[in-house]
């Protein structure tokens, strides 16, 4: 990595936190660089614009989320043991990579959802890639027997990213103290309705 | 009700359509002026501040929910119809109050969960009111025979609204056709778990 790439992925890295809490519109470039302490010009060279910066911080928090969440759980055991890894990685992610203001692709799912561009087309891109890594794992647990024949991924997927979605719901507005418990109780609730009854 | 407040509920209805799409920050007294195509120093009389226009447009939008959705689902026969009646209603609810952007309470929900102040302390009300609402019914169904003993009111709701969120997300960002059933399917799969088994 060049030393002009190495600052580029330091700036993106405080940029996905920032934009966890401010939200995608809310990060110009003229608020990342009081941030950063640096010159809103040299932050323009990096960037060029306010939707060249929004697509890039996603492509940087995409690239983080697959490193930390991901690619761990994919080494995981085949089936349940990996559905289960996807769920674990997803819930420490907003620490992991830090993003003060939780999940950025929740958020930026809200913001973007009825804004056209560059930026959405990529959220929906990165959210579709999210829900098939679920459906495949739920798939691979089918295979592996763990799950029933009749259990449909997808659907799965579906379900469990609501899950996901309700625990930030729940954590970041509502403050409820009891989010993550019950979104593990909810994940095993959907866990023990598509075990195989032999396993 | 007076001429001044018939004036009132109609702006605010046209504000709460608009805040689901521009979010309750992008809904300025400005562009809520140039919407209705009415003075803004007529606007600020009714509504003095921005920030007090998001808390008039989150208890507007509250009112109608409860009127188009809470009232009407308290109709129908108590147990499963009942929390039925709920998640149907829930449902058609940003077409019953056109709110192009989808929900406002969800939408509103990331837009504030970092932004403390009166309307986020509203919006926090407002969504603990509909969680019990839904675990309420839940527990009326518990005690008609309908559900299992065992099942957890609180737990139930918080699945419920996590698959109202992912309908939502399925619907709004990703444009998905199947989001409303896979929703249903994630419903029927929830009553099917809660169900007593001689029902």
């Amino acid at each position: 990595m060049s030393k002009g790439e190495e600052t580029r992925q330091a700036i993106l890295d405080r940029a996905v936190g920032l934009a966890s809490a401010l939200g995608l519109e809310g990060l110009t470039i003229g608020r990342l660089a009081g941030e950063l302490d640096l010159s809103k010009s040299g932050l323009f060279a990096h960037f060029q614009s306010k939707e060249a910066l929004q697509v890039q911080v996603l492509e940087a928090a995409a690239a983080r989320f697959v490193e930390v969440v991901v690619k761990p759980a994919l080494g995981a055991p085949r089936g349940e043991p990996r559905v289960r890894a996807l769920f674990e990685r997803w819930l420490a992610w907003p620490k992991a990579v830090p993003q003060p203001g939780g999940c950025l692709f929740v958020a930026a799912s809200i913001e973007l959802d009825d804004k056209p561009g560059p930026a959405r087309d990529l959220l929906v891109k990165l959210q579709r890639d999210w829900l098939d890594v679920l459906a495949v794992a739920v798939r691979t647990a089918v295979a592996e027997g763990h799950f029933e024949k009749s259990t449909d991924p997808e659907q799965f997927a579906f379900e469990l990213y609501g899950t996901m979605l309700m625990c930030h719901h729940a954590s970041r507005l509502l403050r409820d103290p009891k989010a993550v418990g019950r979104a593990r109780r909810a994940f095993e609730n959907l866990l023990a309705a598509a075990r195989a009854p032999e396993s």
